[in-house]
């Protein structure tokens, strides 16, 4: 194949992110082929939609012979030579990437539910058929963490992940931060903003950012994960005075992904609301913006910081990919998109997990109340750094008020134990909120 | 050649990052090859020494056979595939790369002096030859900026960057504002902990941070730039009152380099130190690490944050170039070490460029002293924001006094105008030092 001729690609997909790329390639396209030295030049070939008649703005009109509504005149178009998956889900989008792959067409793809839900069978597919998976856009949009990971880090044994990976959550507990609204408030906010979708569930319930560590995990350490094995609790449940408190003792409330190395191939995988000190950098992480400090052995501590989603970010990721397809095709080097799937290494059950905690518990106020919580804490031999109640100035002697312990660090599944047992007092009114305290050192 | 061969290394300089490299490659080299598909495995060949007698802690020995004191001897070796360049210096240093070009051996360098000062013939000599420099070392040590610019980035016309890239200065001036030390006992500090050599005019007058400047501008816009028409001020003359005084109004004072594109390929580069707002993640850059603050036009706005210098994380950035050539060199894909230098591309003066700015005048104090400068500054007309007296509590009406003017935004010639003509009046002591104030949006 001649180095100078055009390289198509096939879009199934062309949302939001799909026409950033149409965008990116007819804005920046001479700049693109200009820094490969002239080699690479990329075009869209074919284009995957539901409603071909669908008015788009776009830079530049999109010819109506690109569109396709069947995926596999996309997968098998000759012109086609790399597929971008950005349909999400992991039906079609699964049947879509396997067939390009068995057509030995590069894949990239930005859909994290596919690869954490379904990518053991991609991957071992992708090196079956010898065709590589690129996933830039799958974590943290325009941040380039993966090839970062694959690529600047390949002298580095990774030792954690610790993540602000779902922008709607941080931009949620970034107003209720700065305007002490509730939780339903600041998601209103977002919905109307356009930072959160009408079914914010994955967001805030923190299983987009699940997806996004598997991602990051499978990269590092490379055994199959299962996503059920792992430990996710969302922001539903944090309150305004959580975060001040938190504020208050020198911390910042964050979602915080933390994928970290144990020894004997054990890995620990979990997201959960944590307090993080105000002097690390993640603290600084604001509003819809991602962040994902990497701990390697050899490069010590690193933090990547950007958009982690939305049009264009997410197509800078993806044209990044689309430009390491192409030069791998055209100048048949190496592919980099390869898994090396060990067949080692587990998952650190949750229980063995340890760190600080911050436990709120919504007690009935009495005379005693304190002294059972601490007794049953000191039974299991966990040690409290401080207990607090928020006095409602307008109800000083209210009935109903939440109890905070900030508790020493100990196995999670001790604490569950002695929380299991609290929870049977008759003055707890709901099961124990839980958020972590990290030192991140 | 077989691609199972291991391939081999000449290290020139075998300091703190060359015998790094030797650690990394030693404690690392499986994992390494494994990620590489097992491709790819790296041995040292051949080590270029001063005294060879010298005891090195290394992990592992090193064989006495590898070391010579005879660059040419490194260079011609045929066990030498990729010669990596760490003795600094712009002198041997040239010579050995230029021999290693001509040689057809990838270059490896993390001599940023070098590729600021003679870069324009070595990128001419490497195209020339086919043969590749590679330098993510050169910018912020362990931080893979270059790597992410030339790869991630490569959909992204660069708007700026924006870097915090000298981690003594940075240690220096968070010690002046955490411990209300003067310029000269943190830089004492600093040379007692290592952050500082016992000459450590680079790093403190920003000449260190503008060498890596110009890398990184060559990198995104391809022109040859000459250091002598960059505009450099470094840290000398911060006083602790400067940055009490940022801290008062929500800044943070810091050493940064600014490379920002303008309009007709234009490029403004300089450093200085600068207030910048408290809220920006830049500002949470503290102690010896080094951030770099990308703003692409696809990407966004991102920032790169790690350890700038050391063994192990300069290394880490040596090793992934290391791997880098030996694919292709394996692979026969394509180098990417090559900057396409454009034809075009200047310089914007510094008088042209514009911010806000800080400006300590000091003064023989008397009535009239606010009134001349502001009467000239408005002759130039130059708007001012505000200004300050710090009044020393122990001689309140001391004749000697920092007077500090801040200023609205514009052109640095005409400040510089204004300037020249306030230093003529007999009430200014010495010539006025000026920082300036940054809004990084």
């Amino acid at each position: 194949m001649s180095k100078r001729t055009s390289l198509g690609i096939g879009l199934a997909g062309f949302g939001t992110v799909g026409s950033g790329v149409w965008n990116t390639l007819a804005r920046n396209g001479p700049l693109i082929t200009s820094r490969t030295g002239g080699g690479i030049s990329l075009h869209v070939a074919r284009i995957l939609v539901r409603d071909p008649g669908k008015t788009r703005a776009t830079c530049g009109e999109v010819p109506a012979t690109l569109f396709t509504t069947d995926w596999r005149s996309l997968v098998d178009d000759p012109a086609v030579e790399i597929v971008v998956e950005l349909i999400g889900g992991t039906t079609d989008a699964f049947d879509i990437v396997a067939a390009a792959l068995r057509a030995k067409k590069p894949v990239v793809t930005g859909n994290k539910a596919l690869l954490a839900e379904r990518g053991v069978e991609l991957f071992a597919l992708s090196r079956e058929c010898g065709t590589p998976i690129h996933f830039e856009a799958a974590v943290a949009g325009g941040i380039p963490i993966i090839r970062t990971v694959q690529d600047s880090f390949i002298g580095n044994r990774i030792r954690s992940f610790s993540g602000i990976i779902n922008g709607t959550s941080n931009f949620i507990l970034g107003r209720m931060t700065e305007a002490a609204l509730s939780f339903e408030d600041a998601l209103a906010e977002a919905q109307q903003l356009g930072y959160a979708e009408a079914d914010p569930s994955l967001d805030v319930n923190g299983w987009d950012a699940a997806h996004k560590a598997i991602v990051l995990a499978t990269l590092a350490y490379g055994f199959p994960i299962d996503p059920n094995a792992i430990h996710v609790s969302g922001i539903q449940q944090v309150k305004p005075a959580d975060i001040s408190f938190a504020k208050n003792l020198g911390y910042a409330l964050k979602l915080l992904a933390v994928v970290r190395e144990h020894a004997d191939q054990a890995v620990e995988i979990r997201i959960q609301p944590s307090f993080i000190p105000k002097a690390h950098i993640l603290a600084s992480v604001n509003g819809v913006f991602n962040a994902v400090a990497v701990h390697g052995d050899t490069a010590g501590e690193s933090l990547f910081y950007g958009r982690g989603a939305g049009q264009d970010p997410t197509a800078s990721s993806v044209v990044a990919d689309l430009v390491e397809a192409a030069r791998a095709l055209r100048h048949q080097g190496d592919h980099r998109g390869f898994l090396p799937y060990a067949d080692s290494g587990r998952l650190v059950p949750v229980g063995d997990t340890s760190t600080a905690y911050y436990v709120r518990f919504d007690v009935t106020d009495r005379p005693g109340v304190i002294a059972e919580i601490a007794r049953i804490l000191a039974d299991h031999r966990i040690g409290i750094s401080g207990t607090h109640s928020p006095v409602n100035p307008s109800n000083p002697d209210a009935d109903f008020v939440d109890m905070i312990f900030l508790l020493h660090t100990c196995p999670f599944g001790k604490l569950q134990a002695a929380l299991d047992e609290i929870e049977k007092l008759d003055c707890i009114n709901s099961t124990p909120v839980v958020f972590r305290i990290e030192s991140l050192t």
